[in-house]
């Protein structure tokens, strides 16, 4: 099986630690390919980010279909160009927002997800009323932190993370907590450890369902939604 | 007050069809630009059709901000970068999507969203959703035409139209109609007489509500989900 | 155009108040009629309040109708009758409270209604859901001061505008502020600049909307929410 | 106990029927009284007609308190002016709609209301969204048939109630059918007999509760949305 | 008319307290039967108990439909067992959480459900989401005692009650308190009178609906979704 | 990795079958388990069914914990006793429904779900309802089959399953099909080539979940909703 992971944006730093974390839980069989999209701003931080990196998503995704890969996971927690990529795309593709929320849903009562920056709440907020998933919302907290610093000061993300963490525990009612950012991949199980409950590294939980799904042939529908364009 | 619309599409033809009907409706004092996105497709019929016009809608964007327009409208009944648009602007960016929605919100019961192709019907549902406006949904139902067969052929066009009014009407019980495209600017009134229906023409309806809230100097909120980016 | 605003209160104060801030925006071509319900409690607080001046109000409405008029306006913060006008009235008529929430829900993430007293803010939570905007609603906040109070001590009023305002931004999450009393009307753009967001005057912002749709001829549809009674 | 019964229209027939059908099953010991409201309309079909029936129902109502009434019944299925009812009196107030839906979304998976005239569906589904009920609600069907007719023409309004039950059931799933008019007081036991489900009369039900809620001492929670106006 | 009473735990001195209240608020007419499910864990605080109470609870349902009762409560606030007990019975059988919650969105804006301990918070608002009444929903809220220990410790019950009960209504806006125990049946009045609000009392609100209903003869629908199953 | 997977009836038959498939489909290292409930009923097709087979699948669950296994599946599409098994177990215990609706939520806009028996629909309805997907729902259709007649006649179900999917695909707009009952197990690939959309099948699906979930060791929360009981 060949699993394309494409990081969005375009830090080789990012991209490097997505792949070293990557090839630590892949199964062996499993051919991993980490790209990045080069000509994409160097952390998804706004809407505007998200515009500039679709195109080149875009063009990996239609790599990926010609050159036999099984599925494409999109590993930033925005999803970025996720429905276009369906549109054009016969094998899998999966977000890792859309599937670590779905996942998270199934684990607990309700989920609080971490993203860095305050003012990215309300969009974090209308991603979940999007995916249809309101009513397993506990909280949308924010670290204080750019995507640049969480990768740049690991200790001080790591800090500031178990600081939320456990004020939505204790005031959101939150059961299940998702890193919102693939630049916290890795600290889930510590972090886990320290306030016991369950924590969703979004990364790597995609890469374990898409391993699965793409073992039975599952894809998504083409009817409708994410048909493939007449003049593509 | 001067007003910017983009038409996000690269189509000549829709652009002076948009001009020529807004000509008609703006008053007296208001400037008008009507703009297309040349690099953009002929029509936006899918996310992918988005995402390859959203950069020039950006760019038209600043543009307008620059040279001190005071409004700028999204003439695409997709909204396509309505919020990258508003992260980066200034002044007031309306879509003719979001704002058609609301006002028909307001004039009835439930609204029936007229769409040019029947596999783009949930993205429709999709975006009602997503706009907080489900309950207000009668249906969305599909013309069965093209973008481009919608304005090659206006008496097609205009019968197909009538009759899944018709029908959004008596099985849906749609108390407003609303034109979900672009290419169908300019057949409201005629389709509100013969049905004795209420019949949003989004374009032309957007605009009179911008000219409103510009002239009240009202501008969408910059605190958090449309927050200018640190970057820009 | 002509448009008649129905203060649906008999306070000649706030129905000055009103015309005074109208004046100042209305376009040169729209002439104004503002009228008050002579019959009505001084302030409507309570649903007693609105059912007493329900029946003036309907009055006033079908004048409109007679004399030609082009909108009706019902200037109170609970829309009182609304449903009624419209039943019997062939012009759009349009509510305070519908009309900016519809568009406060398009300016930001969430709004924040201000609202008089604190008894009232389940009353208020009710209208938004029977809106349908309830995805859109931060919170209802009170100020703990009466209609007349808001009338009588302005600067007090605007004093407490502010710190309630700050305490929906900053716990709530509100983007839009909604000025919901006519008795606020006036302090929307001070406020405003205070602290940085939104803030909507109803009064004033629909005012503008209805200057816009009625120069398209749009009006409520009288499909079957609001068909004519057969017997009127 | 006493229990006063508010019909909010003026017909003396439909005041009479309501009497006879409580009558026969009322508990011995309740003392009943039904009465009408002489100014209102003969019938209450639109938002009109029940504004206009307002003032003499709350007329009534601040009657039944100050008479020592235990409870009482608003008997319209609009529950035209519960809310201000609620206000003003210190007994607890009742309304068939209010009350039915509740009861009927406990004994079965969905409820169809049934109710005499087409355009009035819009109204019923706003009713049962604004209880907060949307999701018993199978569905609103009308009968085709005015309050008066179905006061009428017993037989042809039995017929009719027939042919439009069995539709709700087989085509919306409905378990349970809530004769959404007083005026289909009485039919009730025949129409389940024949179609094998629930049926419930609003009357009948509504009063049996209140029986049993004044006789425990409930009341409605005079807290917030009910408060007392400081003024009456 | 005759109403078994159960209560799906195995503590004879629970069901002896449900006993004395009903004794007390009964009609004189009514024939009651208090029984308790004597191989079912001595409290009901965990799903598994539930599981484990309810064949015992189905074996009582079975024979009040055997021995002629006309009505079914089960007295515990979790329902446990209540949609297989209607499939399997032709009489009406009412739940005491099911029952009270549709009477407390009736009385108040919003409910608040006291439940003994912190970690049953999830699965209350679940069960209310469950019964479609999550818009009426103010809060969970934990007393943080078990229900043994709210049996043995009638003052220290009340005491918590009352400070919980205030926080409810102030911090959640409360205006009605279900107390979500039956082990706290007796308190209701008294702790009302405290607070100034309306409190329900699960078991007592129920039986005397169940009175009401019976005397109908209303029972649970039968066609769907409580049919009997065809090999009972 | 060693999965068990609990059928909770007593058919040896569907539990061989669910053993055939799973074999074909499971990756070489996974140990797979695969029980029956022998006192459970032949089939799971009422709450009184469910309610029987509870205390058994508990009983396997924790035996699953004692004897050291990384998952439980329970494989019936009603999810019999999920919530008491996650209380009582420390590893990862999976639903077959609540899995495979997360995972049908991610591939298209709706799905639509098959079951046996018309009767049946409302409760599947309430399932999704409770496990807040509400908003992913096409249908629920029924093949008018029971779950033994499924099992009995391959190809009726077959047939009979394409009818109705088409069925489900033209008129609810769905683009995922969900096999709502285990005794479907095998047919999802030959459905799925003939009506070119998704199929579902709700034990394979969630087997391979299932082992990526394991894979990084994640579990269901146990800090609430889940919590271990006390005197277990």
């Amino acid at each position: 099986m060949r699993i394309m992971v494409i990081n969005p944006n375009s830090s080789p730093e990012m991209t490097k630690q997505i792949e070293r974390v990557l090839l630590g839980i892949k199964r062996p069989e499993t051919l991993l390919t980490v790209v990045r999209v080069e000509d994409a701003p160097p952390a998804i931080e706004t809407d505007v980010d998200a515009a500039q990196a679709v195109p080149g998503v875009l063009r990996l995704v239609r790599k990926a279909n010609e050159e036999g890969y099984d599925v494409v996971i999109i590993a930033c927690f925005s999803d970025p160009g996720l429905g276009a990529a369906r549109e054009i795309s016969k094998i899998l593709v999966l977000g890792i927002q859309e599937t670590s929320l779905h996942i998270a849903g199934m684990l607990g009562h309700r989920f609080t997800i971490l993203t860095p920056l305050p003012h990215r709440v309300p969009k974090k907020e209308r991603d979940v009323r999007g995916l249809g998933l309101g009513e397993a919302l506990a909280s949308v907290r924010a670290l204080g932190l750019t995507v640049t610093e969480t990768e740049a000061e690991p200790e001080r993300t790591k800090a500031r993370i178990l600081d939320v963490a456990r004020a939505a525990v204790e005031e959101d009612g939150a059961e299940v907590l998702v890193l919102g950012c693939a630049g916290m991949a890795g600290y889930a199980s510590e972090i886990e450890k320290k306030l016991g409950i369950v924590v969703i590294d979004p990364v790597t939980v995609t890469f374990k369902v898409a391993e699965g799904l793409a073992e039975m042939g599952l894809r998504h529908s083409k009817r409708a939604l994410y048909r493939m364009p007449s003049k593509v």
